[in-house]
């Protein structure tokens, strides 16, 4: 059967998870490959859902009086190096711009990895008077990392991502904008992306080069890695004094600014694949579905079906709804729409006409509900938002279902090893156990959580006084 | 007074119109000039006007079938030399890394100047059959060209812009989407930017590195410089030969694909400042007005003023409206609005509220109306939309009034020398005449309109036998 053959070409998840990714990827026509070595083309099926994703997030950065910018996309060497730590963070991972034109240039630019030096170098002009803050700016742009190893939408040379920059006047303010902004990203992905994240604050191990903190949400894949989905940086007034950032303050004194910045990527299309997809392919939450409904007319040829779904299409046009209606078999057109991750499907024939029904069909369970064809708009509708829901709560009780605790060493070990997920463990807070954990179990501490709970009084690996409970996990 | 000093630091466009231009983009804040040459930093005020133009644009582009897709930023550089007439074209003026990491690169890549190479090697791997055609591909993206000389808006080494890329079967097919898509961008000009535009065809000599013909729509700007507002290329078939790129027709042979693309740029926020500003500052069109009613309370103190205020931008919530009610002096707000370009101000002070009225002021025009609270909404809507359509008429006006016919070089030498404009003459066609022109007058053939008029028959240069009107101008 035709529909086999398009679903034949996915390795079950089960089999090989990094390589039925890989063909989800490709077979749902997100990406294509480029000549360009580490950067993928994203194709219109895969734009569409970053347009989605842009505008309902940029929607909620509104709300919160965020405004929108744009900054050069070079940097040069000299800006970059002001600020030590984040020099040493960077440098290595850059693309450098060594000629315009024919000419050699007199200094080097490397194209943005992340744009701090650029906003504190504009800030510094652009800050005066305490009038002037908060500056609460963000950019939708790409950046460059000269990764060495690749896959699509986790880690490529150029990604896609938004970038927020703020000065505030006191660091009190810039810290609870860094946590704002934390869970506008939190809530957006439980809520659109229907990803349930665990938020919480990174070790000092693995803070952004030049932050005095910073903040996650850590998402958790299928196969029981984790994904950071999201990071929000409170600077303090480092950069400020790097770059010499400084207002006049209501009692006419010169003080430095305090600055945070916040990002999400294209990663979050493959949270999306990671989290949802099955071994039928991409598994769409509705509310960032570029086609939330697929009519597929049965036996397309006989009186009338044609002319029934051009009108159930019309009835939901205030949906994101497509007519299906090439000549290819309905097999072949119910495998492509579930690659594909729409999450409705309405299937009407000949028979359906004769009865005023058809028949709906959700992608993220296969379930089929006969439905009259009077009540279409309302069904559809109801459905949608259930399966949004659902699709939430399903992620939700997966990643329940996938995070252990752990007491000693050995237990961890055994966790990591045949039951991947997130493990809580009580840490005392030196980089040594830290260190100690990434090197025996390749785990990495994925964060300290708002919520935090005592599991014990003692350190998962040297046993002393406990500080912290971490989530601990296999990272992407 | 406040309101003075503030408009005492623009130059009058009549006492010198570039130093205007300047004045207005700063004082407007709609960028800042940054630490990288000749890039600049567009703040929110400027980047809301693009925002406008992208959605609305962008609209218009899906009507007509366009899907977004995005490409890498990188070409290789032997992807660049693939079609010979565009490598020599862009090749003077590109950005080139040559260091990834702390490595030099086998091959060095350029930044993208413009992405016909990589859609055509996108193309290649992606187009097999005529069921794959056509591809009507766009992406919203920043483009570099290593220019010496930069402006704001109007050439600057790194700018915003579009470029849509299609592939067709035939060449009737991409020539048909070539003008389709140059009168999308001249009906967007026109009914949304309010600014009038000349739809031609380039000559040779003007056209695109690569292209078969060039189409572009000219604008001609207060001064009576002509500016290039957008263009569209018919490709033909030559880069799909160039590339390789075929695909498998119903009569199953192997054909060459025919190719356009189209752009517009920031460049248009350059028109606008040029086309509809004044001495007071920017005048925007209400349709990519960021605000497009300001509501200034005037004795903001006195018991009810800030309330009403406030009702009023309740009632206005369907545009895009904002209170000032900050603690500057009310003739201070006004010129910061006009400044600013905002359509329409709505002033209400105690004298108002008690008489039951407020007083709606034109930006455009100056005029103060006289306006019932409870007309409020039908009011400010009919304005608005009167302030669209009038601007659009005025620039037309201007546009017309400064749009010459010379038949002879002597009179293209006086009427380019003393009432700068369009000059409309005859042309036999051959680029020594245009070389002439050019060298004589600092004057480029714009375009041939495709609207011809016969105005003698010959050639106003060579006075051989003409063959098309053409549009000269001096240009930016």
């Amino acid at each position: 059967m035709a529909e086999k053959k398009l679903v034949e070409q996915i390795t079950s998840m089960e089999e090989d998870f990094a390589q039925w990714y890989t063909d989800v990827v490709l077979k749902s026509d997100l990406i294509g490959y480029t000549s360009v070595k580490g950067c993928m083309a994203i194709k219109p099926a895969g734009y569409a859902i970053w347009e989605l994703i842009q505008r309902q997030l940029d929607d909620r950065f509104r709300e919160t009086g965020v405004q929108n910018v744009y900054m050069p996309m070079f940097i040069p060497e000299s800006l970059l190096q002001k600020e030590k730590d984040h020099v040493e963070g960077f440098a290595p991972e850059v693309a450098w711009v060594t000629h315009g034109g024919l000419q050699p240039l007199a200094e080097r630019l490397c194209v943005r990895p992340t744009s701090e030096t650029l906003f504190c170098d504009f800030y510094k002009n652009d800050i005066h008077s305490y009038r002037d803050l908060p500056r609460v700016y963000n950019q939708w742009c790409s950046v460059v990392r000269w990764e060495k190893e690749t896959r699509p939408f986790l880690r490529s040379r150029e990604f896609l991502w938004q970038e927020g920059h703020t000065a505030h006047a006191t660091a009190d303010e810039a810290e609870a904008r860094t946590i704002q902004m934390l869970n506008v990203y939190a809530d957006f992905c439980e809520e659109v992306l229907a990803i349930p994240v665990i938020r919480g604050r990174k070790t000092d191990k693995e803070k952004f080069a030049g932050a005095k903190a910073t903040y996650t949400i850590e998402a958790l894949m299928h196969d029981g890695k984790a994904l950071q989905s999201g990071t929000s940086h409170d600077f303090g007034d480092g950069f400020a004094k790097a770059f010499g950032i400084q207002y006049t303050d209501r009692d006419n004194t010169l003080k430095y600014v305090h600055q945070t910045s916040w990002g999400v990527t294209t990663r979050l299309i493959g949270a999306l694949i990671m989290v949802h997809g099955d071994n039928s392919g991409l598994v769409l939450p509705p509310k960032v579905a570029p086609t939330q409904v697929v009519i597929v007319p049965i036996q397309q040829r006989k009186e009338g079906v044609l002319e029934k779904a051009a009108q159930l299409k019309d009835r939901l046009c205030h949906f994101r709804v497509k007519v299906d209606d090439t000549d290819k078999s309905p097999g072949w057109k119910f495998a492509e729409a579930e690659m594909r991750g729409i999450p409705l499907r309405v299937e009407i024939g000949p028979k359906d006409l004769a009865a005023g029904k058809c028949v709906l069909v959700r992608r993220d369970t296969g379930e089929k509900i006969e439905c009259a064809l009077d009540e279409i708009e309302t069904r559809t509708g109801a459905l949608l938002d259930q399966i949004q829901s659902e699709m939430l709560l399903r992620a939700r009780a997966h990643r329940d279902a996938h995070t252990f605790t752990a007491y000693h060493m050995d237990e961890m070990e055994r966790i990591l090893n045949e039951t991947p997920g997130f493990v809580k463990a009580m840490w005392c807070g030196s980089q040594a156990c830290e260190d100690q954990i990434k090197e025996r179990f390749a785990a990495t501490s994925r964060c300290m959580p708002f919520e935090q709970e005592t599991l014990s009084d003692v350190c998962v690996c040297c046993g002393k006084p406990a500080r912290k409970m971490v989530y601990w996990g296999k990272a992407y």
